[in-house]
């Protein structure tokens, strides 16, 4: 099942809140409905939010409340401003906007256009990283990897997980350590659910232990994503992936990042110049509402880290195989 | 207040289980409560409990149940076997009956050494460090820090957080970021109670973004406590210390290990001859008992790690600095 898709007429969608507990599916008819939840996170993740700002504009377009292009426009601002920072939603949006004066049906296509580009990004993306690895490692391999870049981020197979997907295809695959990623817990809650659904071998591990599992020989190599990649090849991803290319280099093992182009930032020079958000205290010291720190503690709480190009091994895209360790 | 002590006839012990929530004393008056204690993890920590034995063998000698040196003797195997693994606390059961002919108060002043002998050497270390990094680093310094190595986990001050207190009372301390520790989240339950406790600037963080925070500038040097030192100097400790460890290094920051010479095993040649506990899938998978990840999932679960000696700036017991990265 894809992450998002579009089924007679309507938006459907994985409400990735409920998992890892149920597995629920929305169906979404108005616009409305997929702004909340796009608001609420039951999609998240930038390709997925893309085709999902795509899609909201199909659905504003066969709504006989907007008749017109200006008025289907007009509708789509509210989409557009869901998640404001989500520069993929805002992207997505766009693209259907274009061909908005042709018709609900041309917009659509436009949709399913974003859709089916997204696809094929992942399955390029994990077909050529697994071509890499096959080069660079033999035999059945362990990996290790953070956060969720699997479907759940995109539409169908993902990023890092893309690759993960097409070892296992390959049979090249041992098993994956997955790490829980706090403070969200993306790689407890979703990548180790989707590697379930996929019958794929899997650990969880607590984020800090990566290090000391690759010291140990547990895995062969390390699978990351990308947020933003400078034009040198430091990678922005979630914190905790600097830690692990640490440890990889370390070991003497391949530390890889699997992203789409659209990650590659010509214009930021090098990871200095990639402002780290905050994300405040919250998220650390409660967790799921329960309190785990005494009242009042404050917390740094960094989205993501720097991970500094002479530790990566190789970038893969879905159109190339960046080595930014080699002159 | 000490974390453990007699007062009274009694053994008043904080019961850690009830922190960061609320500050609860138990006053123990029979050995039973004192193994309750010991068992539900209302006491921990390797210095206070060989305190815990010790003076739960004096708790023991003034019972009117046991009138005889040789009923003493059988009443403390009890006591001995409530945490089996626990070398400590088998050792200061052992120093208190080594005069239990003497009788009861000759086994009371055996217990109270062994509580002011653990002070002192918190002291010691604490003070032998603060000299060190003096010495290493110029101005008030920020220190990172992982796990619990405070009062709490001795009697007074701690081992690795006896440093950051030393440091404190010379005005040498900017903040301490402190590590929350997962999965049992000591970092965030007991070091930040402690540090607010005493009025120590502090932030909490999550484990994997020590190492980003390290590469950001944002600590001055780590100080770490220890589980067992090997003779070439390789330590093992808190899983997330060797990754700490790798950050420091390339920062270029000091790497400190704090332990009591009792630590440092001159029968353990290095790291490789340290057997890595697993604590099991249950500790990751739910927190606080609720499920973080899909039902079924297995975990990695390592309870340390061990840092490489070439990682270790110096080790700072109460008697000694070990710098075994120099010849």
């Amino acid at each position: 099942m894809r992450t998002i898709d579009w089924i007679d007429g309507r938006v459907r969608i994985i409400d990735q809140t409920a998992l890892p507990g149920e597995l629920t599916v929305l169906e979404l008819a108005r616009v409305e409905e997929l702004i909340d939840a796009i608001t609420s996170l039951a999609v998240r993740g930038a390709p997925a939010l893309g085709v999902a700002g795509a899609m909201g504009v199909a659905l504003i377009a066969r709504d006989p409340r907007y008749p017109t292009p200006d008025t289907v426009r007009t509708a789509a601002v509210a989409l557009q401003n869901a998640r404001p920072t989500a520069v993929n939603l805002s992207w997505g949006v766009k693209q259907a906007l274009l061909v908005a004066d042709q018709g609900a049906d041309a917009i659509l296509a436009a949709a399913l256009e974003v859709r089916d580009r997204e696809i094929l990004n992942s399955t390029q993306m994990g077909e050529r990283g697994a071509d890499l690895v096959a080069e660079l490692k033999q035999g059945r391999l362990n990996v290790m990897t953070i956060c969720n870049t699997g479907a759940l981020a995109t539409v169908e197979r993902g990023t890092a997980l893309s690759l993960v997907r097409s070892l296992f295809e390959r049979d090249l695959l041992g098993e994956v350590i997955a790490l829980e990623t706090r403070p969200l817990l993306q790689g407890a809650r979703l990548t180790a659910w989707e590697l379930s659904e996929l019958g794929i071998p899997h650990r969880l591990t607590i984020d800090s232990a990566g290090p000391a599992l690759i010291s140990r020989g547990a895995v062969d190599l390390v699978v990351i994503g990308a947020d933003r990649i400078a034009d040198n090849g430091d990678t922005a991803n979630k914190v905790g992936s600097y830690s692990l290319a640490l440890a990889a280099q370390r070991a003497g093992i391949p530390f890889i990042v699997v992203a789409p182009e659209s990650t590659v930032d010509a214009a930021t020079a090098s990871g200095d110049d990639i402002e780290i958000e905050d994300r405040g205290s919250a998220e650390v010291v409660s967790l799921r509402g329960v309190a785990i720190a005494p009242a009042g503690t404050r917390a740094v709480n960094p989205a993501f880290d720097v991970t500094p190009h002479d530790l990566i091994t190789a970038i893969v895209t879905e159109s190339r195989v960046i080595r930014p360790n080699l002159p």
